[in-house]
Parts: C-alpha cells; sequence; structure tokens
C-alpha cells in the first residue's frame, strides 16, 4: 500500500465545541439567527477547531504549480512557457494570489510540483518536483505509481509545515497549463460524467475549443478505462501533480486538525479525491466560492457543498478562496468579540 | 422647497477613467475576465472615483439610530428600550458594526436621528434629532414638513463630516425597533405594492406577527393615500427619521463624489427613495448583500441591484455592507497591485 497513511481517519467535529458556540450566538446582542451564514460559519469552526471561539488569523496558502502533457493535445489557450513564468510572478509579489495574500496577511508558498522546465531557485517557491510534468494522457498513465508517492508527499510535507507555524486555516490554490482538463478527466472519472457536461473555458477557449477539450478528455478516459476504479488510480492515469498534491494536502491538514478553505473547479476536483480516499475528511472542508468555471456546479452538488460567494471567478491559484477569507475571520470576529444581552445591558425578546 | 439641494445634480461616472482601468484589467496577469465581479468593481470604482485605480482605504461607517411610533401596534419581536441600549452597545464597541468596523479599520460614528429617550453623551455617538420617535403612522403622519427636513439635514451632515475626512466609500446603517414595518410601509408606497409581499419576520416574528404586521402597514396605507405620491411624501407620512436621514446621506455622498455601498432591506427603501428623489445618484450606490428579510429581493429588483453577497443576513446596522467591504477593497488591491503581462515577463495568449 503505498500511502496507508491517507486512510488514517480524521477527528469528527467537537461537539461540545459546537454546542457552546451555539449557545454563545444565542446571546449576543443580535436577533437569533440574524447573521446567518456568518453564525453557521463561527459555529462550525468552533467544531473543527475544538474550542467555544475560533478564530482565523494566521492562514497558510500554498500554491501548486505543475505541468500537464496533455497540454499538447491543444486544450489551453494559454503556451505551457507560462506555468513557469507564473511561478516567477507569485515570487516577486504580482500575481493575484500575491496580492490577496499580502492584502490579507496571509503567508503564501508556491510548491513547484512538477513544471514542466526547472525554475531558478526564488524565495518562497519550494522544489518537491515529481517529474518535468506529466505525461500526456491520451497516450499513457499521466504519471507513474513513485511519481504520484511524490506528488501525494509534496502536498503532505506543504501541510506539515504549516501546521509547524501554527496555521489556523490551510488554503490550497495551484497553477498549470492545461489543467482545467486534468480536473475535467478526473471529475468525470470519479463521478461517471460525460466530459461535454463538464469541460469548459478554463482560461478562455471558444465553443469550439471547449468541445475539442471535452473529445480529447473523451479519448483519456477510453483508454484508461479498465483502471479508473480507485482514485488513487484516476489521479494516477488521469490526474495532475498539483491535484495529486491537493488531495493529499487537504487529507493531512484534516488529520493535523487544520480546516480548509476550498477554491474553485480544479481544487474541488482534488476534495472530491480527498473524500474518496477518506470520507472523514469531508467535515474539515469549507467551499469558498462557486466558479464559472462549467463543471463547478456539479462537483460542489456531488460533495453537498455550498460555497460561501458567487461572483463569476476563475482564476484559480486560491484566489476564490483568499476573497472568501474575510467572511469567516469576520465570522470568528463577531463571534469571539460581540457582546452579550448581559454583558451590553440590552433588553432581550 | 424644503430641500431644493436633493435635487442636485449628480456627476456621471468617469468615462476616461472607466476606459483606462478597462485596459488595465486586460494586461494584467489573468485570464481576461478571470476575476469576474472583482475585475467589475474595481472598473465601477475607477469610474466613481475618478482615477484608472480606485482604492477604499478610508471606510466611513454611520448608524443612523431612531423610534417608531409604529411600534405600539406590536410589530416587533424586541421592546423599544433595545434601540437606546442598542445605541449604547455601539458606542461600548459590543454590537456587530462595533466589531466590524473595528476589525475592518473603518471610522464607525453613530447619529442620533431620534431616538425615544435621549441617551446621555456617549464618544463616537451624535445627538441630531428630529423628535422623540416619530408618530404612529396608523393614526398620523410619522413626522412633520419641519421633523423630516432635520433627519434629512442629519444625514446630510454625518457625509458632510466623512467628506471632510476624507472617506473614499460611504456605508450607511440603521438601528430602531420597529423599522423593517416602516421600511415596508415605505417600500409598498413607493412600488405599489401589497403588505403582504414585503412584510418579513424582522427581529424574529412568527407568521401571525408577520401577518399583523402587513395589517398595520395596509392600514397606513390607507389612511395616507392621498398623500403618498412624490417620495419626500411617503418619508413624512410613513417613513421613520434613519430612513430620512439614509436617503439624504446617500444623495450626497453621490454629491460629493463617495460612492455608496448599502447594505439590507431597511437601507434599500432609503436607496430607493434617494433614486426616486434624484435618479442621478443611482450609480453611485453599490448593493452589498441580499438580506434574508422578505421584502429585499423586489427593492433590488426595481433598482437592477445585484448585491455582492447572499448569506442569509437580516440585522442591519450596516452589517451585512461591512461583510462585503473587503470585496471592495481586495478588487481594488488587485487591479492597482498585480503585475501586467509585459512587467512579469508572462506569455500572453
Amino acid at each position: 500500500m503505498p500511502a496507508a497513511w491517507l486512510q488514517q481517519p480524521v477527528s469528527a467535529p467537537d461537539v461540545s465545541a459546537i454546542t457552546a458556540a451555539k449557545a454563545r450566538q444565542g446571546v449576543l446582542t443580535k436577533p437569533p439567527g440574524a447573521l446567518g451564514r456568518l453564525e453557521e460559519l463561527a459555529i462550525e469552526l468552533a467544531g473543527l477547531q475544538g474550542r467555544e471561539r475560533p478564530q482565523v488569523e494566521r492562514v497558510r496558502i500554498v500554491v501548486f504549480a505543475a505541468d500537464h502533457g496533455v497540454a499538447e493535445e491543444g486544450v489551453s489557450a494559454f503556451p505551457q512557457a507560462v506555468t513557469v513564468e507564473m511561478i516567477r510572478n507569485f515570487a516577486r509579489g504580482g500575481a493575484a494570489i500575491s496580492v490577496l495574500a499580502r492584502s490579507l496577511g496571509a503567508t503564501l508558498e508556491v510548491v513547484d510540483v512538477g513544471a514542466a522546465a526547472e525554475v531558478e531557485p526564488l524565495p518562497g517557491v519550494i522544489s518537491c518536483r515529481a517529474g518535468a510534468g506529466s505525461a500526456n494522457f491520451c497516450r499513457a498513465p499521466a504519471m507513474s505509481a513513485a511519481q504520484l508517492q511524490r506528488a501525494l508527499d509534496a502536498g503532505r510535507e506543504a501541510v506539515g509545515r504549516a501546521s509547524a507555524d501554527g496555521a489556523d486555516l490551510f488554503i490550497g490554490g495551484e497553477m498549470g497549463i492545461a489543467n482545467t482538463a486534468v480536473a475535467t478527466a478526473v471529475a468525470c472519472a470519479a463521478l461517471q460524467l460525460d466530459p461535454a457536461l463538464v469541460a469548459g473555458a478554463g482560461t478562455g477557449l471558444d465553443a469550439a475549443g471547449i468541445g475539442h477539450k471535452a473529445e480529447v478528455v473523451r479519448r483519456a478516459l477510453a483508454l484508461h478505462r479498465d483502471e479508473l476504479e480507485q482514485p488513487l488510480e484516476i489521479l494516477r492515469c488521469v490526474g495532475g501533480f498539483e491535484i495529486a498534491a491537493l488531495t493529499a494536502a487537504y487529507i493531512a491538514a484534516a488529520q493535523a486538525g487544520i480546516p480548509v478553505l476550498v477554491d474553485g473547479f480544479i481544487t474541488t476536483t482534488a476534495a472530491l479525491m480527498a473524500v474518496q480516499i477518506n470520507p472523514t475528511v469531508r467535515p474539515w472542508l469549507l467551499f469558498s466560492h462557486a466558479s464559472a468555471e462549467r463543471g463547478h456546479g456539479r462537483l460542489l452538488a456531488a460533495l453537498e457543498a455550498h460555497p460561501l460567494l458567487s461572483l463569476g471567478l476563475r482564476l484559480g491559484e486560491g484566489s476564490g478562496a483568499a476573497a472568501a477569507l474575510p467572511l469567516l475571520q469576520l465570522a470568528c470576529r463577531l463571534h469571539g468579540e460581540m457582546a452579550t444581552f448581559t454583558e451590553a445591558g440590552v433588553s432581550d425578546k
């Protein structure tokens, strides 16, 4: 068994912390329930963090970057060189997630899980390469078992660093030209869906491009059809290094007692893999936003997830999760700092 | 004409700033449109602030508090004493909006436009009273013309203070027992709606309570039916001091070139009044969230408003606008700080 740790059960949310948090919400100076999902978030986080008053102040964002052999099938609007160029942009602070992390006071780490080209050493970029991009899954499995293992380890190790730094929330992001095609393949294999229902515009394909992408995924699913029974086999045959790393990171975060805020389409395929591998992970996954990418809604429905935002985002990098982060932080601040009716001398109903 | 300034036209959004902001969005290191509404927000704010790179860093939140004679008809789940008690809670930092303002680095001001009881001097609370609560509009006009004038002035003066302090965004909030009933009356008068379609749970009425509230509003609308043609007359007959102050504040903010982030149900009735009085105000109003209060959706539709959040909030105080504020701030930061393709050396499509 290559990665037995993945199946290690995760703690269930702490019922006594949930009870205490609910009771506190009931005596804060507001009509009961008037803060809607902000109340629910505080209670949910209380259960995960095991304390009446949760907090989300030390946030770790990790962007996993990798390339994909399937890019040679012409499934992306951008050239593969962009993956490494964007790794540099993350490190230099010019990418969307760089700006968001800086604005939000979150720590940003970039993990190169296997871009096609090797990037020079850069501050904040960790090299943890499973290969120089995955293989073209239309011709062969995307990766070997050893490569899958290395990608899973990359995710687990990133969470180890976050945990050592005392992170109270984990956000995973991704970057990799062609990775919406890869996520489409993973999602279709896992949920037995027709690629035409899942393939979307990605970075900007037109209708013909989307049709081609669906066809490429269909060919890959046909090629590997006898090996797509188990989630780890799906990841190996039609996955990508960053999706495998994210899958492992989500499981490791839950095992370490760190709640996860999931981003968009690609990270949600990793969340689906994580839950299929280890169903006890599910309560630890909070969902940030409904992406504009076509397949996201079906993934969210499969996970019974109700994201916080719906703003037409489709960038990836963890950007949608970062945009939703203030809601979690404000929910905790309200929960922790509002006065009770008694404290404030306000008449209750 | 008691308040001719209300009709003074407002500047239209700056087309050249919008054009420049759109061009900038097109060259930032992301697929075009991938940041969805965060891109639109930055462009919209660029047009309002008249600069390619807008910012939302100095935010003024003003909570207008007042009482309502209609409370004696039993339309609220809480006693009227709560209005003054909550003014104290705002000042002492224990209310939801206090926590939010503190967390977000926004300045909070509370304006007593006419609570039933007079509150002792408190830091951050400004006394600008139009009366000791409005009259019960089931028996008489809610206020006199002179009182309406004073309430409008309270809103205008609050914006004057915000403008003098260099505010780049204005958030209005409200507090006042029974003010969802008042807002229902205003909305129904302005949009010719049946109160049964608009009256909601407010701070926590059950179905019978909501039915009673609708009936109370129906009686008020019948009593004043010959005087509900003009928005200022609607405010005088079935309005409230805080809704009148908010109406004036929104108009004054637009006239001062300060964008407004509108909160929930009650503030949206003020936004509707502001736009009916002066249609040139409309582009200056951004809408933060879809409230759980029943009538809000119809008001938003009437204003063709598409709020950013939908989180089941129904507290008021400006809390929903405060919860959405980080989205505006992050939109501006992304727009202003992301690298362009050229700056980052990233290949374009």
